[in-house]
């Protein structure tokens, strides 16, 4: 049973994308009650996921760091796309899934609704404000080139570099990305150059 | 003597990566000599870029980038990268190039070692310092970012921004990375978060 509402979630998935796909219809598709998808799978979120054939959810690992305070996110973040992608049994996974999603445009569409939905609204949600999904969505694109240059090209010296050197390198841009340099440096001016007091 | 040539030029890198290959290696290979290699395509890089089928080169774009002052760089970067890839004539051959370096690993050691070699490490000579290699990997990671997530997935909301909005919004983290925050906030302490003056 398991396996045909993944088989159903698939195609489906494939055809139309995350987000226009509903658990309900789903159940429909395969015969099942709704509630048999949730038991299996949790949510949409973890069907995605299975349907990904991934053993790590990105967008759970959010979900997540997200609980916690949103001043350390960064850090966060780094440290846990780091630990995911590193680990084969679950970083094999993951690169095999964007790497499909590269050659097959069908897979992108699926993973494209995820990412801005799991991860770009969830992150804009709790930000709030006029330009929070403008700066989650930087957000998220900036972990993605990790996942680009370090795990899909494997670019030195990214792809060479500790946890703690690229929560140290990357770190910074990103607390930039959430919070502006306006919060950091309180000058109101982007380019202050000079002396402030700590 | 030019499809000659790329042929050659094409098979070598990609069964030796980028580095490896040598222009006079590569013209005794293809029975010529090594000026004409020159005349065609100007330098390894055009060859490179002649070989990935590109009518933009990204390695060049950099190199005229690098010419001018290191301050307006990120926003100078983010405005030829979006120029060059939104444009349908030089952004196609570029998208394709991705999508096959992400599907075929020989392509993808061509374009790491290109990466490497013409954009981490001259974007690192230009920056100097200790940790100018770090910082140069993450400028590049973040820009390669842009790529994966507003190009190949195509993720909302940075598939639909303008340029402007990318620059706003992406600009202080990539100054963040080539400069540091303590460069800008000058109070020697990333998580300051107290008064200063301008």
């Amino acid at each position: 049973m398991r396996a045909t509402i993944l088989a159903v979630a698939r195609d489906r998935f494939r055809r139309e994308g995350y987000e226009a796909v509903t658990m309900r219809s789903l159940a429909a598709d395969a015969g099942v009650d709704a509630a048999l998808i949730s038991y299996y799978f949790g949510s949409k979120r973890g069907l995605f996921a299975a349907v990904l054939e991934l053993t790590l959810n990105p967008a759970d690992v959010l979900a997540s760091l997200l609980e916690g305070e949103l001043e350390s996110l960064p850090q966060r973040a780094i440290r846990a796309l780091v630990a995911g992608w590193d680990r084969p049994e679950t970083g094999l996974p993951l690169l095999t899934a964007v790497r499909a999603a590269a050659a097959d445009p069908a897979l992108a569409t699926l993973l494209r609704g995820g990412l801005q939905r799991e991860m770009v609204d969830r992150l804009a949600d709790r930000l709030g404000g006029a330009d929070a999904r403008h700066r989650a969505g930087a957000f998220v694109g900036q972990l993605g080139g990790l996942v680009f240059t370090r795990y899909l090209l494997a670019v030195e010296p990214l792809a060479s570099m500790t946890a703690d050197e690229i929560v140290r390198t990357l770190g910074p841009a990103l607390r930039t990305t959430l919070f502006g340099p306006v919060r950091r440096a309180a000058t109101g001016n982007d380019h202050a150059r000079g002396p402030a007091s700590a």
